[in-house]
C-alpha cells in the first residue's frame, strides 16, 4: 500500500512512454516469476493471519492497476470480471467493499489460471493504453503506474516472505526452489565506520523517485558516533542466546520481555534446534546455520535486547542514511542475488563494507512523519502516512526486496514485534 | 471417528471375502467420486475450524486403513510414505503424534495427485491382503476392514458438509455440481402418528452391525405419544421466523439464546434474506428457498425453540426409534438420491411418512451410554462413548448421510449449537 | 433462580401466615448470619466472573422479594429505593434492565450498611403484608414468598461457595471462621447397597413442595444396580490420582480431557501439595488432607473419569432417588451441620448409609425435563427449565445446602467442568 | 515505577535531613489525604485490569519504601508482616515474587485498618533512621527516599484516575467528593505563541532533580513554529464531533482507527450523552459540559485525529519544552487546585499562556532514549526505560498530577489508545 510521486524527467513523452512500458513489463513479469515454482495447491496457502495467499497476490496487485491506471483513466474501461472488484479488493475500510481477511484463504474460485489470465488481460489493456494515452494525460497516466509499481514491488516481497512462512508450518518444510550452486563466503570481521557527527541532511528531494512520507528532505543533528561496518551474524546471535539471553529480563524492553514470554522465543523465527545442531528454515529448505550469515527473522525487540547485550545500540534512522548517502546501492536484493541472506562482503572502493540487501536492518527511530510532513489528499491519501504510530523504522532492503526499491532514502516500517519479514541488526556506538 | 463390530454371518469365509472386497471397492470408490466435481484448489479448502479440507479427508481415512488394517494385521508391511504417518493422523491425542489442527489446510504438498496415489496403494494393498489372509486371520481382519467403512462414511458426510460450508463462504458461491433435472415435489400435510407407549425395545442388537454405542438392546418405558409424519418443512419454519421467533428469550434455553445472540442468528445457516426474497445456499449453488422442502441447518437450540413455539416438543430417541423400526429404511439418502432436502413423499405402505434420509433429526436425547454400555477396550477403545457429553442424539441421516448407514438403531450426536451438518427437525407431542 | 410450587395443605389462613411469617423470618435471618463472620470489605470480593460479592447476594435477594412479591402483590408499594431496582436487578436479560455482570463486584456504594437497611425495609414489609393481606389474596402471596426462601436458600449456598473461593485466592488464605471442636470421625468402610430394579416411581408430586422442574412424578424402568453406601473419600481419591488418573487420557471423556488439559487439573480444587503433604482450602482455613472426608470440589468429568478408574459408573438421578426415597432424610447440611464435608456415618436404622449433605452427588443423568414437564407459563416462567442443555444432575446436598432444600426428588443441575460446589462422588455399579 | 537521581546541595547533612524529613511527611500524608473521602469499600473497586484498589496504592507505596529504603539501608530491620513483602510487591517480574495481577482486587485481608498501620510504622522508622543515619550513609539514604518519593507521586495520580474510573462504573455514578464553590471562569480565546525555531538545549540537566531518562541534556534542531496558548476546549471538541470526527476514517491512523471501532468511541471517556446535552463524569459527579474547559481524557490517537481535522498537528517534545523553559511553573496541580481541568487563564507576565496543569498534553513524540541515553545498572535499572516502545510522550502535568512532579523538563509516557489518565490536546503548526 505504498505512494509515491513520480519524477518525470523532461524529456519527450515517447521516451517516458517506452521506458515505462518496459518497466512495467518487467516488474510484472517478474511477479509471475516468483510463483513460477509454485502449484496451484501453493498458491492457496496462507499461515499468517494478515498475509494472503499468492493467488491472492497475483490478483490484488492486478486490481490496483485496474482500479487505480484503468478505472481512474480511461472512463470506456470496463472490468474484466465485475466480482474481482470487491474479491481482490485492498482490505481497507477507506477504500469500499472489500472481503473479510479470514476469507481470503477460502478463494479456490477463481483458479489460478482465470488469475493469470486476469493479469493478461490487464497488462495489456494497460501497455495498449499506454500507447495511445495524449500528451495531456501522459503525466497523471504515469504517476498512476509508477504508483502501482510501488505497489508490485511491496507484494512481491511480502509474497516471497509469506509463502516461506507457509512452508515452514508444513511438517515436510517444502523448499521454493533449490539450492543454486555457490562459492561459500568466509566471514567477514566486524569493523566500525566513524561519523563525527554534525548537521546532515537526510530525506527525499521532491524532484527524487520515492515514497511522500521519504520527505521532505531536512536538517538532522548528528552526535558522533560509530556504525558497524556489517550486520551482525548468525554466529554472534548465537552467542547472545547461549549466553541466556533470552531467559534475563534484564536486556529486554518491558514490552519485549511480554511479547518474547507469550509465544515462549526462544531464538530467530525459522531456527530449529535439532539432533546435530541448530539448522535455519529458507527459500531453500532446512539448511545449517551458517555462522557467517546476518542472523535474519528477528523482531525489533530481539534486536534492540541483542545490541543492550553487546554494549551498543540500534543506529539512528538518519545515522543509518548519512553512511548510506555516500555508498553505492548495491546488495544482495531480489532480481539480483541469492534468496538468503548471505555474508557481507567489501563490495565498495571507498570502504569494507555494504548498506543494502540480505535484511532490512531495524533501527531505533519510531516511524514518524519528518518536519514539515503532510498527508497528502489525493488519491493515495495517507496511504503509508496512517501507519505513523507503533512502528519502527526499517532501512537498506533485504534479499527479497526488489533492488529498485533500496535506495538511501527508503524508509521501510514494521511493528516492534514483526519476524516474517527478512529482518536483521546492524549496530551503532555513542563516540 | 466411529467403531462397529462385525457381524459376520456363517458361511464360507470365500464369499465373505467377495462381499467385503466389493464393499470397500464401491465405499472407497464413492468417496474418490465425491471429490469428482473439485478443482485441486477446491481441495484445499478448509472453513470450520473443527474441519479439514477435502484433500485431508482423502488421505486421512487411507491412513485409516494403512493403520488399523494394514499395519496391524500386516506384520510385514512398509508404509507407503513414513511422513504421512503423522501428517493424516487422528487429531487426537489418544493416538500419537498428530498435527496441530490448524495445519491441516497449509499442506499444499502433498500434492493431491500423491495423495490418489496414496489411496490407490493402500486400496490394492488391502484386497491382496483380503485375498490371501488364512481363515484364522479373517475375523479379525474383516473386524479392521469394517471398522474402516464406518470411518470411510462418516468422512464423506463431513467431507461434503465442510465444502459446502467452504463453497458459501466465497462470495461467488459456486456450486458443488450443477442442478439434476427433478420433477418438483409438492408439500405433504403434516399428519401425526398416534403411539400408545408402553415398554419397547431398543438399540442394537449385539449379532447386529453397528457401532457399539448403538447397544445393548434394551427395554424402555415409552408414554403415549404423537409424532410427526414428517419434518418440519421450511414454510413452516419461515412462520417461525416472521413471528418474531429469534427475538423472543421466551422461545429458547439460556444456553440457546446466548448461542444466538452471540453470532446473531436471524435464521438457519445457508439462509440469505435478498432482494426477491430468500435463497438457501446448497450443494447446488444459491436457489430459491423452497417452503416444502424441510428445514435443514438448524441447530437444536433451534430446533428446541422452534417446537416450543409450535406448541410441541423434540421427540425422545426412543420414540423415534419405536416407530422407525417399523418402516422400510428408505429415503434421500447418500448414494441413491438428491443432494438437499426434499419434500418429504410417501413411500411405505403402512402410512404416510418417511422416516430416513433428507435431515438428521434432532431429539431431545442428550448422547449418553444406553444402560449396561461398557466402554470397550480394544484398538476402537471409546471411539464414539468419549463423546458422551454435551451432545444430543440426532436420527435417521441425511441426504449426504451415506445410505448404508441410516438404520433404525443408528445413534450420530452433535453439539447442541452445531449447525453445519444437515439438521432437521421432526415434532412430538404427550398426548 | 428457581421457582416452586406452594402446596398449601388445606387449614386456616392464619396458621399458614403464622408458619410462612416464621419460616421467612428464619431464612432471612440465616442468610444475614452467614455474612456475620465477614468484614465490610470481605462483602466486596468477587472471584468467579459468573459469581457475586456477597453484598450483592444480600442486596439481590431482597430485590427478589421486592420485585416478585412486594411489587407484584401490592399495587401501592413504592421501592425503597429506585436506582436499586437495576443494581440489583437478576442478570437476566428476560426480567428487563440490568448490570453487565463485570460491575457487580464494583459496587462500593451503595454501602454494605444501607443494603442492610434495605434488607430489613423489605422484610418488614413483608411481614406487614402477610398480616394484613385477606384471604383471597393469600395463596398467591403465599405462593411468592414460597418461591423467595427458594431463591433465598439457593443463594446462601451460592454465597458460601463464592466467599470459599475469593478467600482462597487471597494468599494469606483466611478463614470464614475458625474451626469447632469436633471428635474425629472414624471412616467408614464402602459397603454396596443391592437393588433390585424394575418399575420405580420418581419425582415430586404436585401436591408436594419443591420446584417444578422436579415433576411430574413419572414411572422409571430400572435393572437392578449397587449404589455404594457412601460416597468415595478423599483417601480413595488420592489413589486415583497417585495412579496418574489425571495424565492417562483412556479415563477421560473427550471434553473432560480437553477441560483438565485446559487448567492443567491435577487434583480436586483447593487441593495444595505442599511440604508435609496435602493440604485441603476449607472454610475453617487450610486443614491437612483428611483420608475419611468425602471428596469435594470435583467437576463431573474428574467424577466421570475417576468411576471409570474404578470400574464403576456414576448412578442415574432415578437410581439415587429409588434408594433415597426409602431413608430419613438426615446429613451435613447448611443449618444443622459443619460447614466442611465429613466422614459419613450410620444413622438410619435400616441401613449403614447417609443419602443426603456433605457432597452434593453428580449422577450419570443429564439435566432434562422429566417426561410430560411442560415449562410454565406464569412469573417464574422456565426458571430452571431454561437451564435444562449442558448440565448434569447432582442430588443430595452438601454441607452448605440449607437443610430443607435436600429432599428425595431434589434436582439440582451444573455444568460439567463446574467445581466450586461442594460436589463429590457416590458409586454404582450393574449387577 | 519511576526512577530518579538526588541532586544534592552542597551543605549540611542535618538541613538536608530536615527538609526530606518534612517532604516524606508531606507526600505521605498528601496520599492518606486522598484516601480521606473514601469508605473502606471504595478502597476495594478495581475497575480498570492494569490498575488496582486504593488500598493496594496505600500498601505498595509502602512496600517500595521498606524494600528500597529500610530493608536497602538497615540490615537489621525487620519487616512489618513478611506476606506483605509478597502482596504488595511490584508486579514486575524482575524483583521476584507477586501477586498475579487479577489478585490485587481481593485483598479483602489485609483490612484498610491494618494497611494504614503499615503505613504508620514504615513512616516512624524511616523517620527514625533518617535521624539517625551517619554522613556516610546520609547520600545514599537520601537518594533511596528521593526515588520513593517520586514513586508515591506516580502512585497518588494512579489512584486518583482509577478511583475515578471505578466510580464511573458504578451507575449511581459517586462523586468522590464535593465540589467546591469556584467562580466560573470565562473562556480563553485561543492565541499563537510563534517560535522562530533553531539550536535549542533541552532535557535535565545531571545535576538537576528529576528521573534519569529525562537527560541527558542535548541540542535539539527545531523548525520555526506555532504552538497554541492554551488546550483545546471541550466547545473546540465538540465541534469535531458534530462533524463527525468520530465516523470519518480520513483524519485517523490506521491504529487509531481499529482502536476507536473496537470499542466504539464516539466522544472523549467520561462523556455521556443525556437528555438535555453532554454530560461529563468528575471526581465531583456528573456535571454539565463545560465548553470552555480544556478536553480532557482523550486517547493519543483522538488528539492525532482532532489535530488533523483542525488542519494542525501536535508539537514535539522539544516545542513544547522550548516555550515552556520560559514560563513559570504555575497551573492546576495537585495540591493547590482544583481536581478537574479549569479553563485556562493568563498568569504569567510575559505572555497570555499557562504551560502546567490541568491536562497532560499529548506531544507527537515517541518515548525514546535521548541522544547518550544509558540505561542504569543500580536498583532502579531500566526502571522507566524499559517502557521505551509503544508509548508516546505527554508533557506539562494534569490537575491530578502532584505540583512538585511538573517542571520543563518532566517527562511522562502512555500508550496511545489510553484515556483514564487526564490527558488534553495542545496543538502546534508549522510556519
Amino acid at each position: 500500500m505504498p505512494d509515491t510521486r513520480l519524477a518525470t524527467a523532461p524529456g519527450p513523452n515517447d521516451a517516458i512512454r517506452h521506458s515505462l512500458a518496459t518497466r512495467f513489463q518487467k516488474a510484472r513479469a517478474r511477479t509471475a516469476e516468483l510463483v513460477a515454482p509454485l502449484g496451484v495447491e501453493d498458491l492457496m496457502v496462507q499461515s499468517l493471519p494478515e498475509g494472503a495467499p499468492a493467488k491472492w497476490h497475483l490478483a490484488h496487485t492486478t486490481w490496483f492497476f485496474e482500479t487505480h491506471v484503468l478505472m481512474a483513466a480511461d472512463p470506456g474501461y470496463r472490468p474484466f470480471d465485475p466480482a474481482f472488484r470487491q474479491l481482490f479488493a485492498a482490505l481497507d475500510d477507506r477504500f469500499g467493499a472489500h472481503l473479510p481477511a479470514p476469507t481470503l484463504r477460502l478463494l479456490s474460485r477463481p483458479t489460478a489460471s482465470e488469475v493469470m489470465r486476469y493479469r493478461d488481460h490487464v497488462n495489456g489493456t494497460i501497455l495498449h493504453l499506454l500507447d495511445r494515452i495524449d500528451d495531456a494525460g501522459m503525466a497523471d497516466l504515469a504517476e498512476r503506474i509508477e504508483l502501482g509499481l510501488v505497489h508490485e514491488r511491496r507484494h512481491q516481497e511480502r509474497l516471497l516472505s509469506e509463502i516461506k512462512h507457509a512452508f515452514w508450518c508444513n511438517p515436510l518444510r517444502p523448499a521454493y526452489e533449490p539450492l543454486p550452486p555457490a562459492a561459500a563466503q568466509p566471514e567477514t570481521p566486524q569493523q566500525w565506520i566513524d561519523v563525527p557527527g554534525g548537521m546532515v541532511e537526510i530525506g527525499r528531494d521532491e524532484t527524487a523517485p520515492g515514497r511522500d512520507h521519504e520527505g521532505p528532505r531536512h536538517q538532522v543533528l548528528l552526535r558522533p558516533y560509530q556504525l558497524a561496518g556489517r550486520p551482525v551474524t548468525c554466529g554472534e546471535y548465537l552467542a547472545f542466546i547461549e549466553d541466556g539471553g533470552y531467559a534475563k529480563p534484564k536486556y529486554w524492553l518491558g514490552d519485549g520481555w511480554e511479547a518474547a514470554r507469550a509465544v515462549d522465543w526462544q531464538a530467530p523465527l525459522y531456527w530449529e534446534r535439532r539432533e546435530g545442531g541448530w539448522q535455519v528454515f529458507t527459500l531453500y529448505g532446512m539448511r545449517p546455520l551458517d555462522p557467517a550469515e546476518p542472523v535474519c527473522h528477528v523482531s525489533w525487540y530481539e534486536a534492540d535486547a541483542f545490541a543492550r547485550w553487546a554494549g551498543k545500540r540500534l543506529p539512528e534512522e538518519a545515522e543509518w542514511e548519512a553512511v548510506a548517502a555516500q555508498k553505492e546501492c548495491l546488495g544482495n536484493l531480489l532480481g539480483n542475488g541469492h534468496r538468503q541472506p548471505r555474508p557481507h562482503v567489501c563490495r565498495g572502493t571507498d570502504g569494507p563494507w555494504q548498506m543494502y540487501g540480505d535484511v532490512w536492518e531495524w533501527t531505533r527511530s519510531p516511524f514518524m512523519p519528518y518536519p514539515g510532513y503532510r498527508h497528502p489528499d489525493g488519491v493515495d491519501e495517507a496511504l503509508t502516512g496512517r501507519f505513523m504510530a507503533n512502528r519502527m523504522v526499517v532501512r537498506g532492503g533485504s534479499c527479497v526486496t526488489p533492488f529498485d526499491y533500496a535506495t538511501p532514502t527508503t524508509r521501510h516500517f514494521l511493528r516492534p514485534q514483526a519476524r516474517t519479514a527478512f529482518t536483521g541488526i546492524r549496530l551503532a556506538e555513542d563516540v
